[in-house]
């Protein structure tokens, strides 16, 4: 789960900096697609930047944020507008904590909340297998109406297509979402400085352990939950208290938390130094991770947000999380320093430090 | 593919009046998903009534329009958008005349146009096979590109997700979409009258019958092209030139014209009679339906579109239409009328007459 050769001495470190800066535009070498295209880690991004970036490029989506953001009148007067989309063919359909159905709404909505815009609607679009068992789809779309409501948005627009049996595997849906946003400020990766504080809202790995441990082949006998939530209120508390104090808002979904600092400190062109010794992990998630050795920093959430703040607002933004019902946990993981610019630096327990990079190849596929 | 026991003589056509007033809402019997579910037709009205409504209950959804119309601010004083959504399934995924890229650009962008509304923005959702071949992925983004710069719409945001070779056919690609209403009238079912005239704006039934011809199981060797295009041009110069005498627009897609204009019938509350002899179909889509005992009424068509008109501005529809390079074939080919309300009566080119029911199973499964 983590990189191949991370490095681990001063001088490897220096040597890694060093080839990321000679790191040419990466280019798709694949042939084919691999499962590892669909990890949310390098090989997402090479396919992103590579094919889908090169073919429909246009400043929006250059951006590449969790949503875009624009003007819905062309003399940019009208409200500026957050849109996101978002596919869920989570294996299984049903785990503990939640089903597709949830993770549907609040991925959606989630993705809106990290621009800081208030989720206004949603649409849902949904291919179904032929067979696919009927009471089922009405338990997702049930807590479809449950996550959308406990979110404040509506469905309000939808698709259904039904493809032959052994081409799907029983239901995926895809979201998009429009939300609005509301505050003078903007949320961005170009905002962080260096001396910022990096805090995640609380244990990370919880989604994507439950994942696979419902999914049964592992033979792990574990009490794991999903997080599946929606952070638009925990977001806009974080808001609310700290305004634009707070630099950037990212959910750690696939690739988990260590993907999201790599893809911070690369586009902010900064360093993040994570200490370990303040990462809130379960001591069930951080079993189920020994075992299997997987590492929670690489394990997707669902209901979690990381948030840069400057330095003068961490305080105030650790206090604002802890007092929501989902940042009861949260804590302050990593501050940003300017040197080395680009890498995610963990200091460990033990006091080594690593390179911590995006997550390549995909050790737990389909956890969303 | 017509649907079974269709009433001819005009007893029957009274009874089945009677039988459609006494029909309770429709209540969703099966146990699982069958292709029909995804054909638009009766089983998809069904499985959207019954069980999507009824969970995600809200006025927007409610109106069970081709987009969703709602304003970006809460006091309404904003923009109004149209919002609209598509999964696109087609088997196979390259046919004459186009691709799955450009049926999911179009398809969304058309959905929005139905409404009155200019297409600003896309998001994208690919859902992809593992062992996909890149290339084939590259020259299906390439067509979305060159769809949606036709169209005037930008992609702006988007999501990938790989799963494991079996549980796809290759891809999937959901689009949803963004437009926003830019006229002091609005387009819907409410506004048809009596007199009011129906036209198409060109030959029915080429996407569908190209898609099945394509798949190649049929052994029928026909030169059939796809329509596939945004009507989004087509239905700005209908609307320029006919402001509010346009009543209703909609994109005869899956279940085909005659099931668009049944569910007209039924919201309108008032019966539509067409002239056989005016619709357009070409002899190649005639010929390969007659072989295949089809029915170009409910074939899907995919860069067409249907407008009702008041009957003092039918002149300057048509002519609007067959002004635009789309709609050279454009014709007049229903009118409105009081009697029987809720539904389509087809005139037959020998002087009979039958009702004209919305799909029922599904005939050509996955044909967008």
């Amino acid at each position: 789960m983590t990189p191949d050769k991370t490095p681990r001495t001063e001088e490897e470190v220096l040597d890694a900096i060093e080839r990321r800066r000679r790191r040419p535009v990466r280019k798709l070498l694949d042939e084919r697609i691999t499962l590892s295209h669909g990890a949310g880690g390098k090989a997402t991004h090479t396919l992103v930047e590579a094919l889908f970036l090169a073919e429909l490029r246009n400043p929006v989506l250059e951006a590449l944020t969790d949503s875009a953001v624009f003007s819905a009148t062309e003399n940019g007067r009208g409200p500026q507008l957050a849109f996101s989309t978002d596919s869920s063919v989570v294996n299984p359909l049903f785990f503990p904590g939640g089903n597709i159905g949830e993770l549907a709404v609040n991925g959606t909505v989630n993705d809106l909340a990290m621009m800081g815009a208030r989720p206004l609607h949603l649409s849902a679009g949904f291919i179904l297998e032929e067979g696919f068992p009927i009471a089922d789809l009405q338990r997702v779309v049930a807590s479809m109406a449950v996550a959308a409501q406990t979110a404040g948005v509506t469905v309000v627009t939808g698709d259904t297509k039904v493809v032959e049996r052994g081409k799907a595997d029983g239901l995926y849906i895809n979201t998009a979402g429009i939300g609005v946003l509301e505050r003078d400020f903007s949320l961005s990766p170009g905002a962080i400085r260096s001396g910022d504080r990096v805090l995640v809202s609380g244990t990370i790995g919880d989604h994507g352990m439950a994942v696979m441990i419902a999914r049964g082949d592992l033979e792990l006998e574990v009490d794991l939950k999903s997080d599946t939530a929606s952070v638009a209120g925990l977001s806009a508390t974080l808001l609310d208290a700290c305004g634009d104090g707070v630099r950037c808002l990212r959910d750690p979904t696939r690739g988990g938390l260590a993907t999201v600092l790599a893809e911070l400190a690369l586009s902010a062109e900064l360093s993040i130094a994570i200490d370990e010794v303040a990462l809130p992990v379960t001591p069930a998630v951080n079993g189920a991770c020994e075992i299997l050795g997987l590492d929670a920093l690489y394990v997707a959430n669902e209901g979690k947000l990381v948030a840069v703040v400057a330095p003068e607002a961490a305080d105030a933004a650790l206090a604002a999380l802890r007092a929501h019902p989902l940042g009861g946990e949260a804590a302050i993981v990593a501050d940003v320093r300017d040197e080395p610019p680009g890498l995610v630096i963990l200091e460990t327990a033990f006091g080594g430090s690593r390179v911590v990079d995006m997550l390549a190849g995909d050790p737990l596929p389909r956890i969303c």
